[in-house]
């Protein structure tokens, strides 16, 4: 068991959660938002971070502070808090991206961990190898090995109370990642980043990226808070933490900024594109574009920063209430359509269907069924299996019409879940509410619940009654199966 | 021509307009909200409306005014702008919703355009007949007959400068809101609510209330500024805006908060169900719902009508940029994912593809396909349409991989397109960004496109090469045409 972090909710695999992080003696609600801390420049201050956007956690780099004669001696000698001026709990990172980006950094994770114990960082971080995206397997292997013994290494490290992070790699070798988690995870280290996966975000590869968090996800016990390291993006948070992601962290906020872009959870905006601020941040509230296009360098990166800093932490409210009210898949289905790519991310995410259903609560608010893709959801699969569990009597009615007393049983048939007995009809998720033009993946999901029924039950006699279903979906329905269509057959049966 | 109301850009049926409102001076740029402003309760005072929510315009009774002897002496004296203490456009109602609640009033229309005339209102309103739903045609028809005469009496009301609205009735028969639209542009009157849509909102009716917006829009010219009445919640913004509602109303912000709920883009919410509030507006970046729900009920109720207007206001804004940018209907099918029921609002919008196509620009930003629903774009049947008229070789290739020179043309073969000449490769939308995992409407789409190219061309033979297309998109290509599959075929084609 890790005892500093407790899962409160499930929502399919997202969670609200509970990291307390004893070394400042903090806990921090999860998911949670790190913003990134330059050292060097704060855009946005990290006493305003905590005050005017809630902020309980943030994020700077060791590596940098270490190799800075300005910061760090005072780092050294008043700590990290008292340097950055913020009370709540401090990340750091250890230098592998500046590894990844130079091909070379001057400490070991030794050195740079004690380091950061000095400081008074609360979570540290040892020096992975960050390894891109697309390298071979065998590349992703023996990078992993060298990360695989620095963890090692960290664990030997005498870090009192801080925490440390261990993080995953594996490239993009779901295999590899699943086994990098699971050895990670065998280590006493707290916290699990999965790594290097920027580059995937930045190419708008989620599919790709839900592949890696899933496999991730695979390796890992409930129990292992998870930070997907370098997602700084409002409009992929909701996707990333219905696979379970815990942790974020936005240097995206101050980095856009400067390039005046401003995030939105649909995607990201040029300033000089922008006539119209689509957004009710108190930025967004009392400027014009017009007039924060006007302003100089200073002050509209400062305002392009309070604004992309306010949709983030706005980001992370939203999907907090939705995995709170259980619904945060309807959350996901709505940010989805802000990019197609976001779209095959969702397609991806679904076929880990039964990797979210192992933690989604029995019982939530309601089902909204909004696309095909809703079809998919863990909830549909979960019922079918369900169905295989069930008592059926001699002869069955299955009708998307009126009941009738001329069977053993007369069961509702709805779309996408298929065969509903009346014991379960007031039950999540037959209780869900569908549009009346549907499409016809859900009549074949629901066909694929009759196929399902009927398989388990080779005694029973089985006559289904549809309005109209599609072709695709009846020739799911097995051929001994008596079958009407109420919108052609003449009918009295 | 209506010479007080521009249209500057459309996407879709969707339109940025200004409506020149000239007795108080005043230009309001539209899509707009009108704040309803109860002249008894002001939960946010008109200027606290104008200055911190850049109302522009708002809505309030004049025949509450009228009755009220508080009210009336000071409006008449002072007039309503310095009474409400507000710069912008006001707009009056005429006391139609009191005669549809309480079955009769006691002003005529004369009196009360008169009386709004005195008093010194921007916009006035006859006293209509708000017909609600599902009564019969002949009940519909009888009521419009009442409204079309007081819309006579109306025209002949001396009112100066002060523009004068003609409101669309006809219960849910399309038929009848289509002419009743065709008879109110018909009068000189100035301005279009699509009247007693309240019944239709507030039961998520929203496939209804697009059948009826749609058939009120053929009624009228395109100059013709067009109010959605009674229309006040910001999920269903997009939705009207796409169909070109130029004008809102919001008493829901008060009325709602009132009742201790939420408003967001995604639905309603009540205050007490929230743990975070979803949403970044200076109200919900500043208290938590805890601290709220606290409050006594007077502050917790200005604080919720706050939100409820930063999200409205918002909303609107967010509609704004997005015609601006000519990507409307990706907002749309946001939204929509925000109830199923709007997902059938969408559905029915489709249905008026061709509606929309009649004022969308040739040429847009960019083409997100985002769901099946967006096979049935406008934009994808103009296409096909276009297929019609290209000049077509003897010997096509149309194809998914490789061109051939071994065809007199080879064009690529893109879903949901279909077929795509190299002249228009790059151009809008054919530049269209899809999900790498199409759904099946798309191949059906870009399969359509090819049955059009192809009864188009009876004397040319043509050639498609795709992978791995569905058997439902398959069956739609004419049977003289040579197929291929890449995922299956050995091919040397």
């Amino acid at each position: 068991m890790r005892e500093h972090f407790e899962v409160r909710t499930y929502d399919g695999a997202g969670r609200l959660g509970k990291l307390t992080v004893p070394r400042s003696g903090v806990t921090v609600e999860t998911p949670a938002l790190l913003p990134v801390v330059n050292p060097h420049v704060q855009t946005i201050s990290p006493a305003q971070l905590e005050s005017e956007f809630g902020a309980e956690i943030l994020i700077t780099n060791s590596y940098i502070i270490h190799g800075s004669d300005d910061l760090r001696e005072p780092a050294l000698e008043e700590g990290l808090h008292d340097v950055l001026g913020f009370s709540g709990a401090i990340m750091t990172d250890s230098g592998s991206f500046q590894l990844s980006e130079y091909g070379d950094i001057d400490v070991t994770t030794t050195e740079i961990l004690q380091f950061q114990q000095e400081i008074g960082s609360d979570i540290a971080t040892p020096v992975d190898i960050p390894t891109p995206p697309d390298v071979s397997r065998e590349h992703a292997e023996d990078e992993w090995a060298t990360t695989r013994e620095r963890l090692d290494v960290a664990e030997s490290v005498d870090t009192g109370e801080m925490l440390v992070t261990a993080p995953i790699q594996g490239s993009t070798h779901p295999e590899l990642r699943e086994r990098a988690a699971r050895e990670a995870a065998e280590t006493d280290l707290d916290l699990f980043p999965i790594g290097a996966v920027v580059p995937l975000m930045n190419e708008y590869r989620f599919a790709d990226l839900v592949d890696v968090v899933a496999a991730s996800k695979r390796g890992l016990p409930e129990d292992a808070p998870v930070h997907l390291f370098g997602a700084g993006h409002p409009m992929m948070f909701a996707l990333a933490a219905a696979l379970g992601c815990d942790l974020f962290d936005s240097a995206a906020y101050a980095l856009y900024a400067r390039d005046d872009r401003y995030l939105t959870v649909r995607g990201t905006k040029h300033l000089d594109d922008l006539t119209y601020f689509p957004c009710e941040c108190p930025v967004c509230s009392e400027h014009t574009p017009e007039e924060v296009q006007a302003l100089g360098e200073e002050g509209r990166h400062r305002l392009l920063a309070e604004h992309n800093l306010a949709v983030t932490f706005g980001e992370i409210r939203r999907i907090k209430q939705a995995i709170h009210s259980g619904n945060l898949l309807e959350l996901v289905e709505t940010r989805i359509r802000g990019h197609p790519t976001l779209v095959d991310g969702y397609r991806t995410l679904l076929d880990y269907a039964d990797q979210l259903e192992a933690t989604d609560p029995i019982t939530k608010d309601s089902f909204f069924y909004l696309s095909a893709d809703s079809a998919r959801r863990p909830e549909v699969s979960r019922h079918h299996d369900r169905l295989a569990r069930l008592d059926v009597p001699d002869d069955v009615l299955l009708t998307t019409g009126q009941q009738s007393d001329r069977y053993d049983a007369s069961w509702r048939l709805v779309p996408p879940f298929g065969p509903v007995p009346r014991s379960l009809s007031d039950v999540y998720p037959l209780t869900a509410e569908s549009p009346e033009r549907l499409d016809r993946a859900a009549y074949e999901a629901a066909a694929t619940g009759v196929e399902r029924l009927v398989e388990d039950n080779p005694e029973t006699e089985f006559t289904v009654v549809h309005d109209g279903w599609p072709a695709v979906a009846l020739h799911r329905i097995p051929d001994r199966v008596t079958v009407y269509d109420l919108d052609t057959d003449s009918g009295d049966e």
